[in-house]
């Protein structure tokens, strides 16, 4: 390794390990500490957090950096070493226009603002979440005014999550995604045949559910010898290092989907944490390119895979030996409608493949509207419920199940929802590649076996951590640019099959 | 607060914040880890042991430091502004001795070498914890001649646990314990009644176990809004800010002692943490003075509370709710005499309160042998069978029962383990003062009440910190200096009366 290159590494270590040592205290706060450590803890991450910054954003690394960009070029470009340079770069550009007091300030109040929004949330009370979500809004949009932007306001907060993508991207692809789903929900709704979900609302005790879910996410390929499943509020995967990539759900003893899509889920977004490439630990490239390919590892197990009739085949055996009471008698056919019924309702997590986007939707539009001004905080339960009325046809009865449902907001993550039906839309494609690659990857999940799948996503995915731009990765693991057709097909096969309706007769995916 | 002191204590408090971010890795490392997570663990720890310590030793802190102790004089001693300066000084002229480099360096391999010892432990295998041991004598050592010492190289790792204390003091208040505890043993199993302790060793499921303990650690004033209660290989308390203070326990089945009274101990130090003054929260006078008095306080819980008859008086019935079948039939004075059996034994953490101080001494005889290089790493096991035949007069099996049952060399903490007995001295100390000012509190105590002994210790030793050294604060407390003749009347008289031995026949405490 270049002499320049060793330098910059080593300095660009210390800002890893903060932001390690800033993750494991977020998990810590969202799994494990106790309610007096709220003050104290928001103090320790806004310190974490801005040392990382400053460090990162530091003179010596913009020294590092210039002496490492002169021997770049020697450097075969799909190297370690140059991809190193080159996002480092990207990074440095953009994190410097960051100051921070800012920054400390920011993940202070994010900190604090999310403890509200737990406690608010609990109580319906929008009124007493209302100042933090409006520090919120009011970071987020002055984080964007620091960052710069030429289209739209939105950009500046999307590239953070989703590098290189544009708000107007988005706009076309949800447009068109638009334009199918509704008509397609509609379709189901009022001529689809019925599908009855009842087995999924018997009595699950939390443990067994647990037990059948991690089970599933080692077969999977869910290291536990490098991570760990545990409670909160909201799930969420988090990665320290190499060694350490935990994940964690909520349970419902009524509803055996929350906890065990759930325990999916975050599996899919571990799995490619610990699928990065050991090479890549204590740089800014040890973590996965963007939210949207995160979302497509995690959405691909849930749902390709964990909704999928092979994967019941296989498993609803398995599940029937954790409860054998409340699976008496039931099929795999019932068994696999009911995982997949599709029917609006009021909570994104537990939303139904074919509705999940039209609740990402009306997200990315409520931050377009609060980032333009042409929304009030004050005005947002309003505003949610006229999308909820026009996109899905239903009324929240509150705001704990309406606007304050998701902890995005309380944190300041403004911009990140798209990435979740960026998401979905990579998912497929990414899968129909591997499926084109290796033909019998459905013939394997029937038999419980995923490491065919696992090793293309290894190979094609994870291993890059983010030394390509998604869009980048996108193309060399496929061969073309994000798709929606494919993802309008699965869908449109999947559901069309399921609730007997002639997708001829559907206005999507009409090549 | 003048602006002098104000910009010291914002620059202190960003060492603070580092060091307590440390202790929630620390904490996270020895209860939720998953094992993948050692090597990206160390590494994290290293940066932020070594941000931390350059942040404090940086000149930016003298600077600071230097301003502060211009306007010191016009401060009332007693105030918290003049303790800061005072003790910020006493630590920066000793840490600034330290390089970066060795600290971070010495952090990372401690937490290695945990690992190494836990494993090894296991395993019954001193060759494979040899090496690491020997790193972390070797840092201790350099430690030592970094720090510099006049007397003893004993006293520069002392100082660091027990501020002002010297070997030599220690040495004097152990010869005169060994004098008088040794042949106390020896007439305790020659001469003495028969103590049965049959009971303590019934089948007793772990959560019970730990549900009483923490109803009573609670009914003593542990705040479990402000903490919480882990499992982990070695037990020990952790506070990372007023707000979160936590304690970890083990469990053995068949000794409901270890987790009972373990709990007792360890809310004892997290009381005190949770004690401080919030005034002083990330300044370096957020924790408690002394590892001596911070023993004073686990152990004062433990046994002189915990292992008194008037407690047992209150809580046996309670603990009977917990255990019908294990404690039929069983009456307060069995129980007691249980829970106060005395006999030479193996493992420190497990022994009663008379042999436990030989075990200190083997220990201190060691470390200082071990520094003053008069004893190799390799020659260990045999050095601690022969202390442990001369002290304790039996010989221990195997080295995890031996040489390798504490947790505190694994991380390089010599110098650490003189302070567990002057902890027990100064308990009594501090007990018989709390009991001359409050007579009721014995009274207090038979009824479950804790508040008046709390409170006293909250009022005369918890709220100061690290305001004063820990013989300021002794004195304070008790207007005397460390004296060791109350606690071997303590001793004397509880198991003379246990064992039916007159004390008038035992050759101590005769003042």
């Amino acid at each position: 390794m270049p002499e320049p290159i060793r330098s910059l590494r080593d300095h660009l270590a210390i800002t890893s390990d903060l932001r390690s040592a800033a993750a494991v205290l977020q998990w810590d706060q969202e799994t494990q500490m106790p309610p007096g450590g709220v003050m104290g803890r928001a103090t320790e991450l806004a310190t974490l957090t801005r040392l990382a910054h400053e460090s990162f954003t530091s003179p010596r690394t913009g020294e590092l950096l210039a002496a490492a960009e002169r021997v770049a070029g020697t450097l075969d470009p799909e190297s370690d070493d140059a991809a190193l340079v080159r996002m480092t770069r990207r990074d440095y550009d953009r994190l410097t226009k960051l100051p921070p007091d800012f920054v400390a300030e920011r993940a202070r109040e994010a900190s604090l603002s999310t403890e509200v929004w737990k406690a608010a949330r609990k109580r319906n009370d929008f009124a007493a979440f209302q100042p933090s979500l409006q520090k919120m809004v009011d970071f987020a949009r002055r984080t964007a005014d620091y960052l710069g932007y030429t289209e739209h306001v939105y950009d500046a907060l999307l590239d953070l999550y989703e590098p290189d993508m544009k708000a107007s991207e988005v706009d076309a692809v949800f447009a068109r995604l638009r334009e199918v789903t509704v008509p397609f929900v509609q379709t189901i709704v009022t001529r689809g045949r019925t599908v009855d979900d009842t087995v999924l609302h018997e009595d699950y005790p939390e443990a067994q559910q647990g037990a059948f879910g991690l089970a599933v996410a080692q077969a999977f390929g869910y290291d536990l010898d490098r991570g760990r499943l545990d409670i909160s509020a909201h799930p969420f995967a988090s990665g320290f290092n190499a060694g350490d990539v935990r994940i964690t759900t909520r349970y419902k003893r009524r509803d055996l989907s929350e906890a065990v899509f759930g325990i999916f889920h975050e599996a899919g977004h571990a799995m490619y944490e610990q699928g990065v490439a050991p090479e890549l630990d204590r740089t800014p490239l040890a973590r996965g390119a963007s939210l949207g390919l995160h979302e497509s590892q995690s959405r691909m197990w849930e749902n390709i895979v964990g909704r999928s009739r092979p994967f019941w085949e296989h498993y609803l055996p398995l599940l029937r030996q954790h409860f054998p009471g409340q699976l008496r008698g039931v099929d795999v056919e019932t068994f696999y409608r009911a995982v997949n019924r599709v029917e609006p309702s009021l909570i994104r997590t537990a939303a139904d493949e074919v509705t999940y986007n039209l609740h990402i939707m009306l997200r990315f539009d409520l931050e377009k509207s609060l980032l333009e001004g042409r929304v009030k905080v004050a005005d947002l339960p309003a505003a949610w419920a006229a999308k909820m009325k026009e996109y899905l046809g239903i009324t929240p009865p509150n705001d704990a199940d309406g606007v304050m449902q998701d902890i995005h907001w309380s944190s300041g993550s403004l911009g990140y929802f798209p990435t979740y039906s960026l998401g979905n839309v990579i998912s497929v494609q990414l899968f129909e590649a591997a499926r084109k690659a290796h033909p019998t990857i459905d013939e394997e999940i029937a038999h419980g076996r995923f490491a065919t799948l696992l090793g293309w996503l290894r190979q094609n995915i994870h291993r890059h951590g983010r030394k390509f731009l998604p869009r980048e990765i996108l193309q060399r693991a496929t061969g073309s640019a994000l798709t929606l057709e494919p993802y309008l097909r699965y869908l449109q096969r999947k559901f069309g099959e399921i609730y007997g309706i002639s997708t001829a007769g559907a206005p999507a995916a009409a090549e």
